[in-house]
């Protein structure tokens, strides 16, 4: 007979560390709160769910694994407007694009296995990699692209297995990789053989598209690949809905890593997405959204004009849901500088949250502008400019 | 520079194997086959889906990882109505129960993690917890629960770090643990302190409940545990409904898993779950499928007497979807009689997919009952014998 002994649990459980973007998430949720801190999608603007092709009693059984025949068909068609074909076959049905960077962790890393990021970079996906023990190594990112130099500097020194990128529009930095950043780097990943995840939950909220923005997959002419896409920024986040398109020889790996994780994705939203994306509606139903999105950035650049302008510096994005600030002067935007902020009524997603070393963000915040009314960003950030200036007097 | 390199990928995808029973199941697909191969519920006689409850514009947003305040509430409730008390909180709704599974194996297992199991079991289980790594031993399950000696010496010898149980009405196996079997592997769990998983897809799918069947959670004194439900046998399996509920020290593990794996189950299910466990027509709706369920099992127990009473011994199913089958005399059915009986147009599953051994399997076969109707038993159950006969004869 055995004694008490303490719950033992899988090793990686201790890096299953907590969320400083869910902590900050549900101070955020505070009801008065003026939040630049999350990260939602503007669901006022967008179509209306076409009720009926969910409702059907013949999406009550079990599905496939792989998706449903229709969902495919116009996901695939749907990525080859991007400049990537693939067929229906290539395509994987997933609860949301999340689900993707959870198939890859599991397909390529090992314990202490190399890999590549951006960085700052999104941190869910750090955090998947970093459960099933990625050794993460982050390339500094810059508008149009990350540094060339540093990027092969990496991949020759650091050997990854894969690299995580997201090209357009990125979360939380903003840039969107330049045409010719694009080829470079396909052309270093195909070069060393190493296998991109290509993310690309924002690609479609693109307000002003100054150059063409083909998917990095693409261009590969040797490397493999997995490509990740979502409609959570267009289409009713809540229902769960994206996808991911791969190299043909690992599609077998990953309709059993999908089967093993939760047998199929539910079959009436895939429905209503394939839907939509067959409707004639489509077009100025995305206008009207994106248009929706262009003016609340419009107000965000304004409001940061006015209370920023001397304080910090960005670029307005291009797409996307984020402004990226970097305050000048040894300004710092910490979680000290969070807490007061919150105290106040404001908050924001400090820098630190999105570097796998936080020292590298404190002069960095991430401010989303798809949620807060142009009153609100005016009076928030007057606010929260406030509190940046008290944590040097303080 | 490199030179080109092989594919790397991580070590468990040499676990990743190809699943028998997805084999089974497309070749079961074929137009015109009798299948007794998968396990598909029966939705023709499931409630209508409540769809204003799903089509709601404020479920288009983002919910949160834990689930629907008004989907756990009312999964703590129904949940308790099984003896297993626990509070909201303690729900973390998932996309179906194989998602815990998931989750399970995440929390718990390193390469080579002792774990305990039943023999036979669910192989979408056995997948998942061997893909990470885990070294599965069986004990042998009767009709009323786990021979208790062997259980024991298990428990002794291998010092599983968790023992996964599906105690209701067994896939494949049928069993349902007695009051008394339920009340000693507790005491046995908590004298070795070995989490349990508790599995139960199959609850609500009783048809003729001989005693109580008090979840093995709830008698647990000391030794922490997970379980797992599903509504896909009651309601809507394509709509990827389940839950789990955890002992309060693993929820905050288990929550974090669930935001890196997919951020959060999809809002409108959990709302349409939740609208009909709160409904009057409920106990009608159940009452309506259960017999449904009764009038199916007892046709295909009525074309096993007629064809199978000579050749194979079972006891006739108290809930769940699946007879068990064990033939007499030598006689087999293995992946080779599965062939033969494609060829000739009726597809059933070999016990062989329910063992760690597969040897341990070939006497035993896995037939549905819940899709065919009763003139496809009396023909496809008449071909079966011959095709068992056969092998035999060859």
């Amino acid at each position: 007979m055995e004694h008490a002994q303490p719950l033992q649990l899988a090793s990686r459980t201790a890096r299953l560390k907590s969320s400083l973007v869910r902590d900050i998430l549900a101070a955020a949720a505070r009801p008065g709160m003026i939040s630049f801190a999350g990260g939602l999608p503007a669901a006022d603007l967008m179509p209306a769910l076409p009720v009926a092709a969910t409702a059907k009693p013949e999406l009550y059984q079990y599905g496939t694994s792989e998706g449903e025949p229709a969902y495919r068909t116009a996901v695939a068609a749907w990525v080859g407007e991007t400049g990537l074909k693939v067929s229906p076959d290539q395509v994987l049905a997933l609860a949301g694009s999340q689900q993707g960077l959870d198939f890859a962790a599991k397909l390529l890393i090992d314990e202490g296995t190399p890999l590549l990021c951006e960085g700052p970079t999104y941190v869910a996906a750090l955090q998947v990699f970093q459960l099933f023990g990625a050794d993460v190594a982050c390339v500094p990112l810059g508008a149009e692209g990350p540094d060339l130099v540093a990027f092969e500097h990496l991949l020759e020194t650091k050997r990854p297995r894969a690299a995580y990128l997201i090209p357009c529009f990125q979360n939380p930095g903003g840039a969107c990789y330049s045409p010719e950043a694009r080829v470079a780097v396909a052309a270093l990943l195909d070069r060393y053989n190493v296998l991109l995840i290509e993310d690309e939950p924002y690609r479609s909220v693109a307000l002003d598209v100054a150059h063409p923005m083909t998917p990095i997959c693409a261009l590969l002419q040797r490397a493999p690949w997995i490509y990740l896409g979502s409609f959570s920024k267009i289409l009713w986040p809540g229902w769960r809905l994206g996808f991911l398109a791969a190299h043909p020889a690992l599609m077998q790996h990953l309709v059993r890593l999908k089967q093993a994780a939760d047998l199929h994705t539910q079959r009436p939203g895939q429905a209503a997405v394939a839907h939509w994306l067959g409707s004639d509606a489509r077009t100025a139903d995305l206008e009207r959204l994106l248009q929706g999105y262009r003016l609340r950035r419009d107000a965000m650049q304004l409001a940061l004009q006015r209370h920023f302008g001397d304080i910090a510096d960005w670029t307005m994005p291009c797409g996307g849901l984020f402004f990226w600030l970097r305050l000048r002067d040894g300004l710092e935007a910490t979680r000290a500088t969070l807490d007061r902020a919150i105290a106040r009524g404001v908050a924001f997603m400090p820098g630190e949250a999105f570097f796998v070393d936080p020292a590298e963000g404190r002069q960095y915040l991430r401010l989303n502008y798809s949620r807060a009314t142009p009153e609100e960003m005016m009076r928030g950030l007057e606010l929260l400019a406030d509190c940046i200036h008290a944590r040097e007097t303080a």
